[in-house]
């Protein structure tokens, strides 16, 4: 997460660890919860700054709650890596050695009969370890009861996110200069690939190149099919810069559009807008996804925009808070999200715009900058 | 998967996916559960083919029992790619659309009263919504109620865990020939990547380069520190060839050993050959942890020997079973496994030996057969 780029964010400090690891213990007992147990991931990345090399079956786990100081439970062997964290001076350390039950150990470092946050990506095999040894304790995902544990974010993570947002766009604006007739999707995806690197960020999450009928298949990555003149191509690509996420995606067209990709496309522009517009604290999710998806729908493509209108972005490039109807939760100045609608006509284009956008104390700032015109391509 | 190298393996057939279901969901009828709750990683790859381009929070499942036939639960914005598994043929696609409840929709897939196995990764979160939903079900870890479920290889599984150890063989052959004084870890880790992919591996796990004192952490990966003359060095490498994984471990030593680097190493070596002489059917995996951890232990070395000796291999490079003291499942002819014993001196150095071994009818066959001499690089 740190970075030694002095133009970069300043690092995470310890201290910083310390105060989110507090205010979720905190939030986690207003809500009467015993305590939240947190698994490696972007929950724990986000708490301690720590990331074990790989996640495999073997458990490890924080648990925070407002009686104990932070501990987290790390295998034996990578106890090295666990001090090593940025945020472990914060955290008290408990270890467990192959051959004998992690679960036996994680018993009790939990209250027997409390009600525990887990964080949503935990293995089911750990949950049911935990169940087995604490058969009165219970579980819910923190998406379900602290959905918001990560979503407002401070000045620096802010700081990221818009450098992430800002490299995107750069890498925007260098690809549409390149040849896209003739090449492979994989090829186009490649040139993203290196660019988003190019341009700072050490991760690379996804690199999607949709053209022609492949653009109608949301999540198509990239594959083998040679772009043609007058292909609608979805360029929908991100990944981490210093830690936190980047993920935008524009329309283009191969050549001149015809009228009919022309309309789609502009729909959906002026759907995206009217998310973006919805923007201000307040406001409920859902109300951004109903303001993207009212455009589309009266313009007769409702049946055709089959996803959610959006997904929170932080340490990860897909997190609550959802765009979504159902989701009431009120925005917030500092929550981070995708505004993306998108209509997909089956086995013909697709067309999706997409920006990142936070809230402010007013309204919406974009942390994507580029045009939203329908870009033509060679 | 699949592959169109002529000399690479047969790609996998509908009907040997379908065969791997039907063996699945009568085993988990024999044990006595209701079915088999499989969601994206691994067990769904080995089951179907089928691998989302990402595992996100949208659930994504497959049901597996002997009343009825495979049911794959999947987002509708990702039904397209489920749809083009090579597994597909032999599974009844069920879909939910986002705004909606997903475990409403994988509720009427389970018997409500049942016991089901479920993948270990499988989300917390995901468990809880379909303890919420049924809650008179209850879920065995997958790993806990049918560990063998992907451990005993076919014959063209067998042809890929060659083929990868092969290449991780010619990958060392290569790597040793190198420069190594005076370049960084990570130079040399970015070398074994490149050879990895260069000798036929589609994706790369890990590149461990544990040089001095970091090869005394046997979960360092590879840093910045400058590889010096007289360093005991840790290579740890491996990846996906074909779809299936290699693993292999050996350490060498810049320049002439010291007589204790020397003694150590002899010690792993014994270790490493007694674990795969012990290899054979009717065994049991905690045998194969005793054979390799007795020599090292009466060498004196017990306490720095801290992890367990070996772990399966297949669709991914850890997997059950374990060979670890408690594990008492017999071994039978086809099961991989790695066998990698060693020695840990905090702050001095490391040394760890490791082959991929395949139980056979009456022994074990190692898949690495590069030299288990303590090699001298430059």
């Amino acid at each position: 997460m740190t970075t030694t780029n002095p133009s970069g964010p300043p690092p995470f400090t310890n201290e910083d660890f310390a105060v989110r690891m507090r205010r979720v213990a905190s939030s986690a007992a207003e809500k009467g919860l015993a305590g939240v147990i947190v698994t490696p991931g972007p929950d724990l990345v986000w708490l301690t700054g720590y990331q074990p090399t790989a996640i495999t079956e073997r458990l490890t786990m924080l648990v925070l709650s407002s009686d104990n100081e932070p501990t987290l439970l790390v295998p034996v062997l990578e106890r090295p890596d666990a001090e090593a964290a940025e945020g472990a001076g914060s955290v008290s350390l408990v270890d467990w050695t192959d051959g004998t039950d992690p679960y036996e150990v994680a018993g009790p470092l939990l209250r027997p009969d409390g009600e525990f946050g887990i964080s949503d990506s935990a293995w089911a095999m750990h949950l049911l370890g935990l169940q087995q040894v604490l058969p009165r304790s219970s579980y819910r995902s923190l998406t379900e009861c602290l959905p918001m544990m990560r979503a407002v974010k401070d000045e620096n993570e802010l700081m990221r996110l818009a450098a992430a947002g800002a490299a995107a766009d750069s890498t925007y604006g260098e690809i549409v200069q390149r040849r896209f007739a003739g090449r492979l999707e994989t090829e186009v995806a490649a040139d993203l690939a290196d660019l988003l690197r190019e341009f700072g960020h050490e991760q690379v999450d996804f690199t999607v190149v949709g053209s022609g009928p492949n653009g109608a298949n949301p999540h198509h990555e990239a594959g083998d099919r040679v772009i043609e003149p007058g292909d609608a191509i979805v360029l929908d690509f991100g990944g981490l810069r210093y830690g936190y996420g980047s993920d935008t995606t524009r329309t283009v067209c191969v050549g001149e559009p015809t009228s009919e990709i022309r309309q789609v496309h502009e729909i959906v522009r002026q759907a995206q807008q009217a998310g973006v517009d919805a923007v201000r604290p307040g406001v409920s999710c859902q109300e951004i996804d109903r303001a993207a998806r009212k455009v589309i729908t009266e313009a007769g493509y409702g049946e055709q925009f089959i996803h959610r209108t959006g997904h929170g972005i932080g340490v990860t490039t897909h997190e609550p808070p959802y765009m979504v109807e159902g989701e009431e939760q009120p925005l917030v100045p500092g929550m981070c999200f995708s505004v993306e609608p998108g209509i997909y006509l089956a086995g013909r284009f697709g067309v999706r715009i997409e920006d990142i956008v936070t809230v402010t104390t007013d309204g919406g700032r974009r942390l994507n900058n580029t045009d939203h015109g329908l870009r033509v391509v060679e």
